[in-house]
């Protein structure tokens, strides 16, 4: 796992921002610690996601902060961002992974223990699992997989383990302590008053864990 | 223009289908004499849409009518698809045709003479004229171009033109007459009781006037 460090991974949603542009909220969060960037927004017309994806790509370069696209391939493509995310009703990962070639970061999201298991077929460079806990950010998620959920799934994937899901700085470390390789927020960084100090806080909780 | 044939241009658009496969319509409309097909489903999820598209690809591959995907680069590459139809709000021509190369088709709506002059300056394989008339399939767009915008679309565009909206076998001649290359439709042939005996009738009227 040397193309990608998710320790702290900031996956965004514009909805949650609070009016802020959330390009401010993304620099604002890197330079609080984020190490990794997914833009994740549902909604958002092509041209309009093309455009955002090469803004937030040039926010990240001198941070050397890797960008990652949910879902849409051709945006990840068409920003040339370092990666994709993709879930289990997205385009598959073989085919992803043969248009983005092996240079590209695929993340592939896990939302049970079976799935995990799968995913240890695939040479993708980390799996998120999906929800930790139950959140406000993706409530057709109902089954959470725990802290138990984490420490299983790391005793047997061979895959750099990224969690997600109703994370924030009061349960990130138990998370990390479970075996997850990071943590992925999404509201606890994007939604607080101060992006930058939210996302600092949790870095320093899981600093002490994970380097 | 030889590696794409619009004269009848299948636009689809399951929510018109009646609630009949859309695959199901696509297949008749083709034994009807449809020339091409455009796969639009605006609300469609990745996995679904790229399933849809590997079926209809199937189905278009024993008649040799090319698939087009619009929109969604992400699932003409990976569904290998003959094209992509992009608007003017989706990723820019230039770097769709950089991803996608030069033996694929795009093609380009254009919703204003503006508009066709500055695609003059692009090596699209086909405009797309929109709105011929005011449609129910896209209200968001109002200003029609009508019979005379085509008319003079027509007198200086080097490109293939293909006209939408809003178009039926009443008013495909006039169309056909004022200059395009073909005609796209959408609910004439989707949501026709028999979308084969709908493309035929099409077909038949506008083929004393174009081959």
């Amino acid at each position: 796992m040397n193309r990608c460090n998710p320790l702290l991974y900031l996956v965004t949603d514009r909805a949650l921002a609070k009016g802020r542009p959330i390009e401010n909220v993304v620099e604002q969060a890197v330079k609080g610690g984020v190490t990794m960037v997914q833009l994740r927004e549902k909604d958002c017309p092509t041209l309009e996601f093309f455009n955002l994806a090469v803004l937030i790509k040039r926010i990240l370069a001198p941070f050397h902060v890797p960008l990652i696209i949910n879902d849409r391939l051709d945006i990840a493509l068409a920003a040339d961002a370092e990666g994709l995310h993709i879930g289990q009703h997205d385009i598959p990962y073989v085919i992803a992974r043969k248009i983005l070639g092996k240079d590209k970061i695929i993340g592939l999201s896990v939302e049970s223990i079976s799935q995990a298991r799968e995913a240890n077929k695939l040479d993708v460079d980390y799996i998120g699992l999906s929800p930790v806990f139950v959140t406000d950010t993706k409530p057709e998620l109902s089954i959470a997989l725990g802290i138990e959920g984490v420490r299983e799934i790391a005793s047997f994937s061979r895959h750099c383990i990224v969690a997600i899901g109703g994370i924030n700085a009061r349960n990130a470390v138990d998370i990390v302590r479970a075996g997850a390789d990071g943590i992925a927020v999404v509201s606890a960084i994007v939604s607080a008053d101060d992006p930058m100090m939210a996302a600092r806080e949790i870095r320093q909780k899981i600093a002490t864990f994970k380097q």
